[in-house]
């Protein structure tokens, strides 16, 4: 970190430093090119089809989403490959969009259930897409248990659909500071078992895909085969408490304004939770730091104002210009319309969050 | 609550019952008029135009925003006083819409602090502008403390600008379930303060102006002339536990879809906080609640997904279709391009959420 900040934006401003979002990408490229694997970055950290076009330049064998929606932006902006790695439920008031997605890209999609299997074969589509089982190797959020993918894969099959793998995301990796090796180790033998299950019934798992930033580089062995990191692009708070990066790699934050002092011992700042967002892990205080006030933490947040306490002998003026390292960069961007790209501390550039509130 | 869904939409959706929003309207119109104080409701929990233009009809002064680009966004749709009831800070780049604003409408602002005052003094539309101090009644957020407005008041109109009154807003009648009582006659109290403080510096405070949903008509007295509550017009589950209202005067909703149900116990919603916001007041557990499945509590969230921990006995299929009364629906509004309107269970308008995204 520690990139200048601009001058004379309007603030708050969705900010990224382009020097350091470039050295992530080549970083990130590099060591899971190294591993062996396939890169497919999860695009809903950026949204942006700036960024996605830099990570496929790079060598990402294609783009991972979330969401029907945020797969069509992407599609749009030309990237032939997608996989919404996600347990996708398509009801008829969706088959239209997904047809004209699978005619014209490369598609794949997760699933964890019949239900789904069900939508997908009745869509007409079973021939144009390619389905991952989802495993849940430790968060406990989505996902079948390993040891029965192979029998899920299975009965999709029997409706005619394409099984080519299985995936997974250590979402547990964030449950706190320790928790990534773990997690990574988890998502490795999960897939494997999962990955192994599926070939008991004759299918050959193609793809066995792992995927976070905290895990990405320690699972990416064994029958792992492809990695979907998306926070990296940027970094934020969390990250660096979680020991997978370090603050000179945060590439980007919100610039904010100092807008009252009147309360003794703190700073309000124009940026609240509508800029830096609420999300917080359990074992992280706070919402944010400011290090051009001594690392200050953001302590309270309300819509438009963002509360920072003061250490003892640094104090600021009304109009002063900081920056906020937030906890989760992901729902951050998600809250702007643009970037504010910036090089030496100049605005060279403004890219719009194209994927944002394409929920559906 | 427990107005009927509306069947086909594609999900997340922000859905609002028609009925349930213009009876809230009524309601709130009809409480402040007989109170005999000015309504003039926050549009920065609905930030829709159409809203908007429904409460002026119901008798509102004008609207409250939060910045300079969501009163940008209410004058364009024709509204023609407004209240940036905000410490707003002027720098050089914002002065050219503040110019354009002022010269279209009755535009008043908050400040607390002589470096805005100086910004604003100094942006050439002194004698545009009304400005209403801001008074701290106990949030200790932002505002001077009530005894020193007449001071700050009478520094502003040394620098020509027109000083017509104080404001405040009672936040920390949200700090528990016993607060808003208190947090209301704070209200009162501190904004009686400031307009004698005002008055003995030879300023006649016009406007007295306090405001949230949970104090907006137990503050309706006195000194006060002015109530800018927001939330009520939808409601969340907030307000329902303060004791500010009850679930069948919810008119907002996330409308979601069933999409896992891998992991025992519990089901996953295609709303995580990329639709149902992390915002959650630290007496209140869970990320909100559905009605559908009993009441269940929303109680954990990832971007994309929302986690629903069953009750016993309840159960849901993959592809059922339910809501989520949220935790604080002025997060959650900001993060949709749209509402949904029902009426009786059918979708009947689409209207835009305006001034999402009008941060600066």
């Amino acid at each position: 970190m520690l990139w200048p900040l601009p001058h004379g934006i309007e603030t708050p401003a969705l900010v990224v430093d382009r020097e350091t979002l470039v050295a992530n990408l080549d970083a990130m490229a590099g060591r899971i090119r190294e591993a062996g694997v396939a890169l497919r970055p999860h695009a809903k950290t950026h949204k942006s089809v700036e960024v996605g076009a830099l990570q496929l330049a790079r060598g990402a064998a294609g783009l991972t989403v979330a969401s029907l929606g945020e797969a069509e932006v992407f599609a749009d902006a030309g990237c032939g490959d997608l996989f919404i790695a996600y347990p996708l439920y398509v009801p008829p008031a969706k088959v239209d969009r997904l047809r004209r997605l699978a005619e014209r890209v490369r598609l794949s999609v997760g699933l964890d259930s019949l239900e789904a299997a069900g939508r997908l074969s009745a869509s007409g589509m079973a021939g144009r897409l390619e389905v991952l089982v989802e495993i849940d190797s430790g968060q406990h959020r989505s996902g079948v248990r390993p040891e029965v993918a192979g029998e899920l894969a299975s009965r999709c099959r029997e409706m005619a659909l394409r099984v080519v793998g299985v995936f997974t995301h250590g979402g547990h990796g964030y449950h706190d500071r320790s928790a990534p090796p773990g997690a990574a180790a988890d998502e490795r033998a999960a897939l494997e078992t999962a990955a192994a299950a599926l070939s008991r019934h004759g299918i050959e798992p193609v793809r066995v895909s792992a995927g976070s930033t905290p895990t990405a580089v320690a699972s990416a062995s064994g029958a792992v085969n492809e990695e979907r990191p998306g926070t990296y692009v940027f970094n934020d708070r969390q990250q660096v408490e979680l020991g997978t990066t370090t603050l000179d790699h945060v590439a980007a934050a919100v610039v904010a304004t100092v807008v009252s002092t009147a309360v003794d011992g703190q700073v309000v700042l124009d940026a609240g939770s509508k800029a830096l967002s609420s999300d917080r892990p359990a074992w992280l205080s706070h919402h944010g730091i400011v290090p051009e006030l001594a690392d200050a933490p953001v302590t309270a947040l309300s819509e438009c104002h963002g509360l920072v306490s003061l250490p003892p002998g640094v104090s600021a003026r009304v109009g002063t210009v900081v920056r906020v390292v937030p906890n989760h960069v992901c729902p951050v961007v998600n809250l702007f319309d643009h970037y504010d790209v910036v090089s030496n501390g100049v605005v060279v550039d403004r890219w719009p969050v194209s994927a944002r509130g394409h929920l559906t």
